[in-house]
Protein backbone atom coordinates (compact mmCIF):
# COMPACT_ATOMS: atom_id res chain seq x y z
CA UNK A 1 0.00 0.00 0.00
CA UNK A 2 0.98 3.63 -0.46
CA UNK A 3 2.27 5.29 1.92
CA UNK A 4 0.68 8.45 3.38
CA UNK A 5 3.28 10.94 1.47
CA UNK A 6 2.48 9.07 -1.41
CA UNK A 7 -0.98 9.18 -0.99
CA UNK A 8 -0.98 12.89 -1.07
CA UNK A 9 1.56 13.65 -3.88
CA UNK A 10 -0.69 11.30 -6.11
CA UNK A 11 -3.48 13.42 -5.07
CA UNK A 12 -1.51 16.62 -5.52
CA UNK A 13 -0.87 15.39 -9.33
CA UNK A 14 -4.59 15.07 -9.94
CA UNK A 15 -5.54 18.33 -8.58
CA UNK A 16 -2.74 19.77 -11.09
CA UNK A 17 -3.89 17.99 -14.01
CA UNK A 18 -7.30 18.66 -13.29
CA UNK A 19 -7.39 22.53 -12.06
CA UNK A 20 -3.66 23.82 -12.56
CA UNK A 21 -1.59 25.00 -10.41
CA UNK A 22 -2.97 27.84 -9.07
CA UNK A 23 -6.11 25.50 -8.18
CA UNK A 24 -4.49 23.33 -6.13
CA UNK A 25 -5.05 24.59 -2.36
CA UNK A 26 -4.06 22.73 1.06
CA UNK A 27 -7.99 22.35 1.98
CA UNK A 28 -9.02 20.76 -1.49
CA UNK A 29 -5.75 18.54 -1.54
CA UNK A 30 -6.87 16.97 1.79
CA UNK A 31 -10.62 16.35 0.57
CA UNK A 32 -8.78 14.95 -2.99
CA UNK A 33 -6.53 12.35 -0.78
CA UNK A 34 -8.95 12.10 2.07
CA UNK A 35 -6.53 12.95 4.82
CA UNK A 36 -6.69 15.96 7.24
CA UNK A 37 -4.93 19.27 6.17
CA UNK A 38 -3.23 19.00 9.43
CA UNK A 39 -1.33 15.93 8.04
CA UNK A 40 -0.39 17.67 4.78
CA UNK A 41 0.95 20.32 6.72
CA UNK A 42 2.64 18.05 9.23
CA UNK A 43 4.50 16.18 6.11
CA UNK A 44 5.09 19.09 3.57
CA UNK A 45 4.82 22.30 5.86
CA UNK A 46 3.23 24.46 3.37
CA UNK A 47 1.52 25.25 -0.15
CA UNK A 48 5.27 25.58 -1.54
CA UNK A 49 6.21 22.66 0.36
CA UNK A 50 3.62 20.46 -1.57
CA UNK A 51 4.22 21.92 -4.99
CA UNK A 52 8.11 21.42 -4.58
CA UNK A 53 7.49 17.48 -3.66
CA UNK A 54 4.93 17.04 -6.06
CA UNK A 55 7.05 18.23 -9.29
CA UNK A 56 10.14 16.03 -7.38
CA UNK A 57 7.59 12.85 -7.85
CA UNK A 58 6.20 13.85 -11.35
CA UNK A 59 9.78 13.81 -12.14
CA UNK A 60 10.19 10.12 -10.64
CA UNK A 61 7.44 9.04 -11.74
CA UNK A 62 8.04 9.70 -15.52
CA UNK A 63 11.66 8.47 -14.71
CA UNK A 64 9.94 5.38 -14.05
CA UNK A 65 7.54 4.88 -17.10
CA UNK A 66 10.25 5.96 -19.54
CA UNK A 67 13.17 3.29 -18.69
CA UNK A 68 11.46 0.62 -16.53
CA UNK A 69 11.21 -2.38 -19.10
CA UNK A 70 10.14 -6.54 -19.70
CA UNK A 71 13.35 -7.92 -18.38
CA UNK A 72 13.09 -10.70 -20.39
CA UNK A 73 12.63 -8.77 -24.08
CA UNK A 74 15.88 -8.51 -25.91
CA UNK A 75 17.90 -5.52 -24.91
CA UNK A 76 17.31 -2.61 -26.95
CA UNK A 77 20.17 -0.68 -28.95
CA UNK A 78 21.84 2.44 -27.82
CA UNK A 79 19.06 4.54 -30.00
CA UNK A 80 16.01 1.75 -29.53
CA UNK A 81 16.51 3.28 -26.15
CA UNK A 82 16.60 6.20 -26.69
CA UNK A 83 13.56 6.23 -28.76
CA UNK A 84 11.77 4.28 -26.56
CA UNK A 85 12.23 6.60 -23.70
CA UNK A 86 11.22 9.59 -25.72
CA UNK A 87 8.38 8.16 -27.28
CA UNK A 88 7.04 6.60 -23.34
CA UNK A 89 6.42 10.19 -22.89
CA UNK A 90 3.71 10.49 -25.17
CA UNK A 91 1.82 8.06 -24.70
CA UNK A 92 -2.20 7.71 -24.51
CA UNK A 93 -2.45 6.54 -21.14
CA UNK A 94 -4.18 7.96 -18.18
CA UNK A 95 -0.82 8.04 -16.01
CA UNK A 96 1.51 9.66 -18.48
CA UNK A 97 -1.67 12.26 -19.33
CA UNK A 98 -1.71 13.44 -16.11
CA UNK A 99 1.51 13.01 -14.98
CA UNK A 100 2.67 15.19 -17.90
CA UNK A 101 -0.15 17.61 -17.99
CA UNK A 102 0.91 18.81 -14.46
CA UNK A 103 4.40 19.16 -15.37
CA UNK A 104 3.37 21.27 -18.41
CA UNK A 105 0.80 23.29 -15.58
CA UNK A 106 4.21 23.69 -13.41
CA UNK A 107 6.67 24.65 -16.08
CA UNK A 108 4.01 27.69 -16.92
CA UNK A 109 3.77 28.41 -13.58
CA UNK A 110 7.24 28.83 -13.28
CA UNK A 111 7.17 31.65 -15.32
CA UNK A 112 4.85 33.34 -12.83
CA UNK A 113 6.00 31.52 -9.73
CA UNK A 114 9.89 31.82 -8.84
CA UNK A 115 9.38 29.11 -6.06
CA UNK A 116 8.99 26.46 -8.28
CA UNK A 117 11.94 27.25 -10.34
CA UNK A 118 14.76 25.63 -8.63
CA UNK A 119 13.29 22.51 -8.62
CA UNK A 120 11.98 22.36 -11.78
CA UNK A 121 15.90 23.84 -13.14
CA UNK A 122 17.18 20.41 -11.20
CA UNK A 123 14.43 18.31 -12.48
CA UNK A 124 15.18 19.01 -16.10
CA UNK A 125 19.16 19.38 -15.45
CA UNK A 126 18.38 15.48 -14.41
CA UNK A 127 16.48 14.50 -17.54
CA UNK A 128 18.74 16.27 -20.03
CA UNK A 129 21.78 14.16 -18.61
CA UNK A 130 19.70 11.33 -18.68
CA UNK A 131 19.15 11.72 -22.70
CA UNK A 132 22.95 13.26 -22.74
CA UNK A 133 23.86 9.98 -22.14
CA UNK A 134 21.74 7.72 -24.53
CA UNK A 135 23.01 10.36 -27.24
CA UNK A 136 26.37 9.43 -26.13
CA UNK A 137 26.13 6.07 -26.35
CA UNK A 138 24.47 6.60 -29.96
CA UNK A 139 27.37 8.06 -30.79
CA UNK A 140 30.31 7.95 -29.03
CA UNK A 141 32.92 9.70 -30.85
CA UNK A 142 30.86 12.96 -31.47
CA UNK A 143 32.36 16.20 -29.42
CA UNK A 144 30.82 15.86 -25.81
CA UNK A 145 28.95 19.63 -26.22
CA UNK A 146 26.77 18.07 -29.37
CA UNK A 147 24.72 15.19 -27.26
CA UNK A 148 24.18 17.75 -24.67
CA UNK A 149 22.65 20.41 -26.98
CA UNK A 150 20.69 17.42 -28.43
CA UNK A 151 19.67 15.96 -25.42
CA UNK A 152 18.01 19.87 -24.51
CA UNK A 153 16.76 20.24 -28.14
CA UNK A 154 14.73 16.95 -27.72
CA UNK A 155 13.48 17.07 -24.34
CA UNK A 156 12.64 20.89 -24.66
CA UNK A 157 10.33 19.11 -27.85
CA UNK A 158 9.21 16.69 -25.88
CA UNK A 159 7.45 19.36 -23.89
CA UNK A 160 6.17 21.10 -26.93
CA UNK A 161 4.38 18.30 -28.57
CA UNK A 162 2.98 17.16 -25.31
CA UNK A 163 1.50 19.95 -24.94
CA UNK A 164 0.16 20.46 -28.30
CA UNK A 165 -1.38 16.72 -28.31
CA UNK A 166 -2.54 17.94 -24.49
CA UNK A 167 -4.62 20.73 -25.79
CA UNK A 168 -6.15 18.95 -28.42
CA UNK A 169 -3.59 20.58 -31.36
CA UNK A 170 -1.84 17.25 -32.76
CA UNK A 171 -3.09 13.74 -32.20
CA UNK A 172 -0.86 11.55 -29.99
CA UNK A 173 0.21 9.57 -33.13
CA UNK A 174 1.25 12.53 -35.07
CA UNK A 175 3.37 13.62 -32.14
CA UNK A 176 5.42 10.35 -31.77
CA UNK A 177 5.90 10.33 -35.83
CA UNK A 178 7.37 13.87 -35.16
CA UNK A 179 9.60 12.86 -32.34
CA UNK A 180 10.98 9.65 -34.04
CA UNK A 181 12.02 12.30 -37.22
CA UNK A 182 14.15 14.43 -34.76
CA UNK A 183 15.68 11.76 -33.32
CA UNK A 184 17.03 10.65 -36.88
CA UNK A 185 17.44 14.54 -37.67
CA UNK A 186 19.83 14.75 -34.21
CA UNK A 187 21.78 11.74 -34.91
CA UNK A 188 22.58 12.49 -38.28
CA UNK A 189 23.95 15.78 -36.99
CA UNK A 190 25.74 14.44 -34.15
CA UNK A 191 27.28 12.58 -37.12
CA UNK A 192 28.60 14.81 -39.05
CA UNK A 193 30.15 16.88 -36.29
CA UNK B 1 -4.00 55.81 -30.25
CA UNK B 2 -5.08 52.51 -29.84
CA UNK B 3 -8.66 51.88 -30.36
CA UNK B 4 -10.15 50.81 -26.93
CA UNK B 5 -10.60 47.25 -28.33
CA UNK B 6 -6.79 47.06 -28.34
CA UNK B 7 -6.16 48.70 -25.36
CA UNK B 8 -8.86 46.53 -23.04
CA UNK B 9 -6.70 43.88 -25.32
CA UNK B 10 -3.13 45.09 -24.26
CA UNK B 11 -4.52 45.02 -20.86
CA UNK B 12 -5.20 41.37 -21.07
CA UNK B 13 -1.80 40.27 -22.01
CA UNK B 14 -0.35 42.11 -19.34
CA UNK B 15 -2.80 40.05 -17.01
CA UNK B 16 -2.17 37.27 -18.43
CA UNK B 17 1.25 37.44 -18.43
CA UNK B 18 1.71 38.79 -14.98
CA UNK B 19 -1.53 36.38 -12.83
CA UNK B 20 -2.02 33.54 -15.67
CA UNK B 21 -5.27 32.63 -17.31
CA UNK B 22 -7.11 31.80 -14.22
CA UNK B 23 -6.14 35.56 -12.90
CA UNK B 24 -8.19 36.85 -15.49
CA UNK B 25 -10.99 38.16 -14.06
CA UNK B 26 -13.06 40.87 -15.96
CA UNK B 27 -12.85 42.99 -12.49
CA UNK B 28 -9.77 42.81 -12.59
CA UNK B 29 -8.71 43.34 -16.60
CA UNK B 30 -11.49 46.53 -16.59
CA UNK B 31 -9.07 48.32 -13.39
CA UNK B 32 -6.08 47.51 -15.84
CA UNK B 33 -7.11 48.93 -18.50
CA UNK B 34 -8.56 52.30 -17.51
CA UNK B 35 -12.47 50.91 -18.92
CA UNK B 36 -15.57 49.88 -17.05
CA UNK B 37 -16.56 45.97 -16.88
CA UNK B 38 -19.81 47.17 -18.88
CA UNK B 39 -17.66 48.26 -22.00
CA UNK B 40 -15.75 44.85 -22.09
CA UNK B 41 -18.82 43.09 -21.90
CA UNK B 42 -20.06 45.33 -24.75
CA UNK B 43 -17.09 44.36 -27.18
CA UNK B 44 -16.22 41.08 -25.49
CA UNK B 45 -19.88 39.72 -24.73
CA UNK B 46 -17.62 37.17 -21.35
CA UNK B 47 -14.67 35.93 -20.00
CA UNK B 48 -14.38 33.28 -22.84
CA UNK B 49 -14.79 36.18 -26.02
CA UNK B 50 -12.15 38.16 -24.46
CA UNK B 51 -9.68 34.92 -24.27
CA UNK B 52 -10.93 34.17 -27.89
CA UNK B 53 -9.64 37.78 -28.68
CA UNK B 54 -6.55 37.77 -26.66
CA UNK B 55 -5.36 34.35 -28.01
CA UNK B 56 -5.60 35.92 -31.81
CA UNK B 57 -4.07 39.30 -30.63
CA UNK B 58 -0.67 37.94 -29.01
CA UNK B 59 -1.03 35.80 -32.22
CA UNK B 60 -0.96 38.45 -34.69
CA UNK B 61 1.47 40.68 -32.51
CA UNK B 62 3.80 37.56 -32.68
CA UNK B 63 3.57 37.56 -36.48
CA UNK B 64 4.28 40.86 -36.65
CA UNK B 65 7.64 41.50 -34.52
CA UNK B 66 8.63 38.18 -36.25
CA UNK B 67 8.14 39.42 -40.07
CA UNK B 68 8.48 43.37 -40.07
CA UNK B 69 11.95 44.64 -41.20
CA UNK B 70 13.74 47.66 -41.84
CA UNK B 71 12.79 48.37 -45.82
CA UNK B 72 16.25 49.37 -46.64
CA UNK B 73 18.12 46.68 -45.38
CA UNK B 74 19.49 43.96 -47.87
CA UNK B 75 17.10 40.79 -48.89
CA UNK B 76 17.36 37.89 -47.07
CA UNK B 77 17.40 34.56 -48.19
CA UNK B 78 15.12 31.93 -47.35
CA UNK B 79 17.20 30.54 -44.85
CA UNK B 80 17.89 33.71 -43.47
CA UNK B 81 14.40 34.73 -43.18
CA UNK B 82 13.46 31.49 -41.80
CA UNK B 83 16.03 32.14 -39.05
CA UNK B 84 15.33 35.11 -38.15
CA UNK B 85 11.27 34.21 -37.85
CA UNK B 86 12.36 31.96 -35.61
CA UNK B 87 14.66 33.65 -33.37
CA UNK B 88 12.22 36.88 -32.94
CA UNK B 89 10.58 34.81 -30.53
CA UNK B 90 13.30 34.25 -28.36
CA UNK B 91 14.45 37.86 -27.89
CA UNK B 92 14.72 39.15 -24.30
CA UNK B 93 12.35 42.12 -24.63
CA UNK B 94 9.30 42.74 -22.58
CA UNK B 95 6.99 42.85 -25.56
CA UNK B 96 8.62 39.24 -26.65
CA UNK B 97 8.46 38.06 -22.79
CA UNK B 98 4.50 39.41 -22.38
CA UNK B 99 3.47 37.87 -25.49
CA UNK B 100 5.44 34.58 -24.72
CA UNK B 101 4.38 34.09 -21.76
CA UNK B 102 0.89 34.69 -22.14
CA UNK B 103 1.23 32.44 -24.84
CA UNK B 104 2.74 29.46 -22.70
CA UNK B 105 -0.09 29.81 -20.03
CA UNK B 106 -2.80 29.98 -22.54
CA UNK B 107 -1.68 26.48 -24.19
CA UNK B 108 -1.30 25.16 -20.73
CA UNK B 109 -4.83 26.14 -19.71
CA UNK B 110 -6.01 24.95 -23.04
CA UNK B 111 -4.92 21.48 -21.77
CA UNK B 112 -7.98 22.17 -18.92
CA UNK B 113 -10.12 24.59 -21.09
CA UNK B 114 -11.84 23.08 -23.98
CA UNK B 115 -12.92 26.46 -24.52
CA UNK B 116 -9.65 27.54 -25.67
CA UNK B 117 -8.39 25.22 -27.89
CA UNK B 118 -10.55 25.90 -31.37
CA UNK B 119 -8.50 29.07 -31.48
CA UNK B 120 -5.54 27.87 -30.31
CA UNK B 121 -5.05 25.15 -32.81
CA UNK B 122 -6.05 27.63 -35.69
CA UNK B 123 -3.67 30.53 -34.23
CA UNK B 124 -1.08 27.37 -34.54
CA UNK B 125 -2.01 26.19 -37.72
CA UNK B 126 -1.35 29.55 -39.41
CA UNK B 127 2.09 29.48 -37.80
CA UNK B 128 3.22 26.32 -39.06
CA UNK B 129 1.98 26.77 -42.26
CA UNK B 130 3.68 30.34 -42.45
CA UNK B 131 7.04 28.59 -41.43
CA UNK B 132 6.15 25.33 -43.88
CA UNK B 133 6.13 27.80 -46.81
CA UNK B 134 9.36 29.37 -45.60
CA UNK B 135 11.07 25.81 -45.43
CA UNK B 136 10.05 24.98 -48.67
CA UNK B 137 11.44 28.42 -49.84
CA UNK B 138 14.47 27.03 -48.64
CA UNK B 139 14.39 23.44 -50.13
CA UNK B 140 11.98 23.59 -52.85
CA UNK B 141 12.58 20.08 -54.05
CA UNK B 142 11.53 18.15 -50.85
CA UNK B 143 8.41 16.19 -51.03
CA UNK B 144 5.37 18.45 -49.26
CA UNK B 145 5.18 16.18 -46.16
CA UNK B 146 8.59 17.11 -45.33
CA UNK B 147 8.66 21.01 -44.33
CA UNK B 148 5.29 20.80 -43.35
CA UNK B 149 6.51 18.13 -40.38
CA UNK B 150 9.74 19.79 -39.87
CA UNK B 151 7.45 23.53 -39.69
CA UNK B 152 5.44 21.35 -36.88
CA UNK B 153 8.92 20.22 -34.95
CA UNK B 154 10.74 23.86 -35.11
CA UNK B 155 7.23 25.78 -33.93
CA UNK B 156 6.87 23.65 -31.11
CA UNK B 157 10.43 24.01 -30.34
CA UNK B 158 10.19 27.45 -29.85
CA UNK B 159 7.15 26.80 -28.01
CA UNK B 160 9.24 24.41 -25.49
CA UNK B 161 12.65 26.76 -25.67
CA UNK B 162 11.02 29.62 -24.96
CA UNK B 163 9.36 27.89 -21.49
CA UNK B 164 12.63 26.95 -20.69
CA UNK B 165 13.70 30.53 -21.02
CA UNK B 166 10.66 32.08 -19.52
CA UNK B 167 11.08 29.77 -16.51
CA UNK B 168 14.63 30.17 -15.84
CA UNK B 169 16.02 27.13 -16.99
CA UNK B 170 18.36 27.94 -19.75
CA UNK B 171 19.54 31.34 -20.80
CA UNK B 172 17.75 33.28 -24.02
CA UNK B 173 21.15 33.25 -26.14
CA UNK B 174 21.51 29.28 -24.97
CA UNK B 175 17.70 29.35 -26.38
CA UNK B 176 18.74 30.99 -29.71
CA UNK B 177 21.92 28.69 -30.28
CA UNK B 178 20.00 25.71 -29.63
CA UNK B 179 17.16 26.76 -32.00
CA UNK B 180 19.74 27.40 -35.05
CA UNK B 181 21.16 24.05 -34.19
CA UNK B 182 17.57 23.05 -35.12
CA UNK B 183 17.58 24.38 -38.29
CA UNK B 184 20.63 22.91 -39.40
CA UNK B 185 19.42 19.84 -38.74
CA UNK B 186 15.99 20.27 -40.20
CA UNK B 187 17.43 21.45 -43.90
CA UNK B 188 20.01 19.20 -43.75
CA UNK B 189 17.45 16.35 -42.97
CA UNK B 190 15.12 18.03 -45.87
CA UNK B 191 18.05 17.58 -48.41
CA UNK B 192 18.47 14.48 -47.68
CA UNK B 193 14.81 13.15 -48.55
Amino acid sequence: MASRTTQILEAAVRVIARHGVRGLRVEELAAEAGVSTGLIYYHFKDRAGVLRRTLQFISDRAGHYTTVRDPDAAPLTPREELEQSLLLELQDTGEVRENSSAWGELRASAVFDPLLREELASATSLWVREVTAMLTRVNPAAPASAPAAAAERLTALVEGLSMRWLSGGIPVDRARTLMLEAVEAEIAMLQRR
